[in-house]
């Protein structure tokens, strides 16, 4: 499997490759779901024209929307934001110091005029969902991938309550751990 | 002007009248871009079954997006989240008392699989824009808009430069205020 | 033991199994004390209609109390309280990010006309005790249960106390070791 | 009008009577549900004796709950707590310094053994409709207060939403302002 | 040795003998210096009354000074200094939640009235040489020991520094790990 | 009156003379209560020798405690206990930016070894009366007028919440405002 | 005076006219000292390829230091230094959201590789004075102006503690307002 | 290798030697990069008056740039700086209770007229990075030093992202591990 693909229409941009262990779950979700997407490691600091370049020709080269990852005073995001009109989805990552505090805050607080969609700290899957939710307002494909995928989560929970009436919470928890 | 339109494709939705003032913002921003939008009020807790009911036909009555503006303990963009296959974008709104962060947490950190694009604290704008840009992948008439758009913000940022560039920081200072 | 009875009198509602191991200690006070209860999992995000006819129905189904636990952008406990006039209890969970910050702001900070009692990040036993104390109003059995309880807290202090006394810290240290 | 009553179910305690602009909110609806309260001050810190006494001789005065408000090390409502088995509210004041962070954390974070039912900031209003939603389990009349409360909220939320729609946002915040 | 002596001049009291790990380094320092002193458990929460007849009755029984310590919701060295005219040092105790700022919050943010003396979180060992620098004011024997140390911590750097001169910081950290 | 005297056992010293506004009600306690003291300005960061010297003479000058305010980066108590065996108060003071946070972690976080016993921010009342709190254990014309003060603040409590029980909160307020 | 000067050795950008008010204070240090500056706009997500150009090319430009204020998710400092091998200071501007936190932590938090020498919220003038103590390294007379202002500062602290030990506390302070 | 050396022109000063094991990475890059340094430690609270003495005498013993780290009440850098016209970059170093919080705002925050040039949290190799950039104005062998280094940081992050693109993120992340 190619991470780089040139039908890829989403773009995976991680601000260093010790994000790829979070980062993964995102590119999972989009395999599993048959979603074509490339992922790179560009960072607005150490590589600034990179990461500059890759947002300018998003757009041109077919990418619809952009996930982008960065930790601490997490620029990527916004960078990238600024220098395309697609859609930025801004994972920030935890730090082993502010608790990724500072990573939500520098994306989160973008000001007026340039946004980004941000998801939670290190929740790469959701940043994944958030572009199959976008994807499937005009590809019905993904929209039904995303209705089964809700009906899974949902059959899961209930699933798990049953089990959990039916043991009681002492059993249950044993056989968790 | 009617806010509630069959034709809309965005959906804004207030958790209290009282963040109209800043949700305008988004409002003025689809009217100006004539991007057909309906807004309304539905509190997660005042009126769940009526948030409730709003996310859940939203699809199917022709909404592609859905913004969620709410303060404090800020459960509608999530909620809404749950309840539709949409891309929901969630505005924190500032509060009186601990400046937004709670309503910024609220909203951000959604745990996996329902995933809500939050966008900075009170940025109405900044949520319209990110509706553009979502709607502007497959509606070129919007993407041209955006286009427009960002060509406008640099325009201005740069006329600025120029000016302050010619008459000093003294006098600009002084023009300003 | 069965976890859901139709005797119960509080509710426990996690919004994920893996709140378990925190929640079970309020289960086990519950069940020392022989208060009736129902345990379950009801995300107010993966199962929102799950989670909103819970709430919905509680109160006509025998429930006087609600125990309700999430963590992150915890909206269970106030998702619930939109739904049903009875009581209810938010715990926020503590997660790996944030430190349950997030947890306890989504879950006091609720607006007003719609208020959850909320208890320590991570207190289960916290919120099967505040229970108890409402029961405890109009139940003299569970009053009563709570003064021996507080008395055994009490007691419990109090011969550490004495322990330390006569041992000294250095000899009390080693022996909790 | 009394504060103190030999009737009183609710006890609200200001740990300062520069809270009184705050807690009337929980005053006033407990005068219009027709709840008999009383409300007094009681300082942990500047009458600890005060304070004591109030909490260890609620319940045999016949009180059933207790509200107690304080800001920054706000010690009120865990003292009370730590000397009643009655439920305890605990209202953190905003301060003028942290935003009320220090109030809500030093009421919120009790150890286990010891609840206290926090409410949001400021939210007197919250902890008076806990007080009667705990009423209300084994009150008839309060509970059907609260239905009622509940109703309205609801109407007026959706006759808000009704007129929002009418008059459009821009007349509609013409007329707020 | 015995922990509470009548001759005892500091009284420690840890809210729980869950601190006593931390809280050592007060009584060993005070052991070294001979200051006599007192340590027990008294809970604000769990045991009030001990907590408040030990505050109350400290002056009358020759204590000149009180150590609190506590975590979360940390009221122990606030309800103290409400009950007594000595001076009280409250140290904030680091909990498994919010790293100690629930804690440093509820014993700083007094209100005007009731001061407490607060130390570094966790810093057991800065209670203890406060409490030195107090009684050093008017015991010469006390405040020659506070000199001595500040002597020894300043050699004690020096060396330090003198070795990482001499061995360069590779062999220094080498020898360190 | 002059600010600084031979005599003078407090010596107050201030980061910035902005702080005053704040820290005279330190000056205007222990002029009440005829406690001798000094009040100078010495700023940590812009006269960094004069607050090393009047630390460092502070003992031998008959000064038996500081008083230290500074806000933001608060070095100023830090670095006086650092160069004197006396107890340093510190009060953090709150600035127009992080509401005062920066000024008490600056001033509490210190490290072991060397202790200032931090008062709430803003708290210049408290800072005097733990002076006067620690002047008391050896001085009883001080710990006289300590227990007058006490229970000044209890009558004073006492006489609001009678006030309070005969008007009825509702008068109570408009007499307020 | 223009303020883009061929000659300019320090180059003032902000990422926001708003700034100005704020920013103006670092112009009137350099202006005072005589030190070549220019001060122009450029937003790092508003004219991102200004704000690239500005930084890609103030080396060879001639300029020596960057100045780079910004608020919010902050990122126009971290940009610059990504794209300079000069040294960048940035200023974190207070926003009305987050009290600064932000914009501080935004600037602060820089990845390893590409520093900022952050100063304090909204200090702008600390920004002047740590490019002129850079430049000081090796231009004497900037040298020699930072220690006129050092020498300043101290009298005008020294000045103040002189006329506050005249007047007293209470003429000072009637006197400053 | 000696590390205090009459040739340094950049002077390291820990808080505490158990800083060493994070700030080594400033010495090693200065070591490979063959800047000339000293490293030592000099404590603000255990060793005021060696603190004084180093930064007092800094420049005149040829010293250009001084970077001082120190945790907690962070109080070295700001003193230094106050002592030396030289530039001060300060490293606020991670403790084990606020994540690092409490010493980035008692470095970052410091008032107007000494500033601190702050790097983030732990950030040991951005200081001695700053500093090279500082002394890359006036030294061109230390300039290019920086601009190869730039360099090596884009081809370091360039290369990982070919590798990824040629190898797929699972069997990248199989090698990582």
């Amino acid at each position: 499997m190619r991470t780089v693909r040139s039908t890829a229409i989403v773009g995976i941009v991680l601000g260093s490759d010790s994000d790829l262990p979070i980062m993964k779950s995102a590119a999972e979700l989009l395999d599993e779901w048959n979603v074509p997407y490339e992922l790179t490691v560009a960072s607005a600091h150490r590589t600034p024209h990179r990461a500059i370049q890759y947002a300018a020709t998003a757009k041109q080269r077919g990418l619809q929307i952009l996930i982008a990852a960065a930790g601490g005073a997490a620029h990527l995001p916004g960078v990238m934001a600024a220098l395309t009109p697609l859609p930025v989805i801004g994972v920030p990552i935890k730090t082993s110091k502010l608790d990724g505090l500072d990573s939500l805050l520098s994306i989160a607080q973008m000001p007026d005029g340039i946004p980004v969609a941000t998801v939670a700290i290190n929740s790469a899957k959701n940043a994944a969902l958030l572009a199959c939710r976008i994807l499937g307002i005009f590809q019905p494909r993904i929209a039904s991938k995303m209705e089964k995928y809700r009906a899974h989560l949902k059959k899961s929970v209930e699933s798990k309550a049953k089990r959990l009436d039916l043991e009681g919470y002492k059993k249950y928890l044993k056989r968790l751990s």
